[in-house]
């Protein structure tokens, strides 16, 4: 898809315990990201792949959906953060491509 | 899009009464998918599509949105699970491709 | 992506402050639009874009995200819609695309 007037951005969505937050808002602002949208009212189910021996998530943790949309240039930075983040943390991260109208407001 | 060390998954959004909820787990899990989230707090509007004669939703349902992530071989029960199930349920499904950075997470 | 069975869409997720919602209701209307999905429960941090010199949102600002699935030939109705509105409203949107099983619902 490509639109006259909008800009491709890379989109990464993150699933957190809510108390790490703070650690994803802190990495994604260390990226340069200048904004994102945290959605609670998140629950994880299943995801059987295990991290360190443990389930990834436990069925009764409150999470955190945080929805960041940077420019590509940016994303690489905050997927390696991601990374070292999720070897303590439990958390997964989906990235995929979007086009918004006004890049400014994600440089 | 493609980038190094991400794995191409498909994600499936599912809206649904949260009632439905459960529907939808059981669906997910008999075909392989190992974890999803859901999300409360979510209202569906107009949707002028009738089903079986009746407004697929209506403004005082209460509704979840529930994201599944899983390889793309596994996509296909899951969009035919919902397909029958939305034979006498009221749902929507948005299809799209994402990337995960550990696909053992998702299989 | 291509998938047997699914049609593409334009998937555009808006986040506003909770008191546009109703702005962008009668213009998701207004353009053809037969439904939507709106989450509360959501933050906007950061976005240090400004808007006519002031931060596009405060921390304090009640948002909500704003996900309408329509017909790619309906999405350039709603994208100039939402430029408009977004000249004297703060927001932003992202356009990516999806597929739907059911397109007769979104049309």
């Amino acid at each position: 898809m490509s639109r006259d007037g909008l800009t491709r951005m890379t989109k990464i969505e993150v699933v957190v315990r809510g108390s790490d937050t703070p650690s994803v808002s802190n990495l994604l602002t260390g990226a340069g990201v200048s904004g994102y949208t945290s959605l609670s009212g998140v629950s994880g189910f299943g995801h059987h792949g295990f991290h360190q021996g443990r389930l990834l998530f436990n069925e009764t943790d409150t999470l955190a959906l945080i929805i960041a949309v940077m420019p590509e240039e940016n994303a690489d930075a905050v997927i390696a953060g991601l990374r070292t983040l999720f070897e303590d943390r439990s958390g997964v991260m989906f990235v995929s491509g979007t086009y918004v109208s006004r890049p400014d407001y994600f440089q």
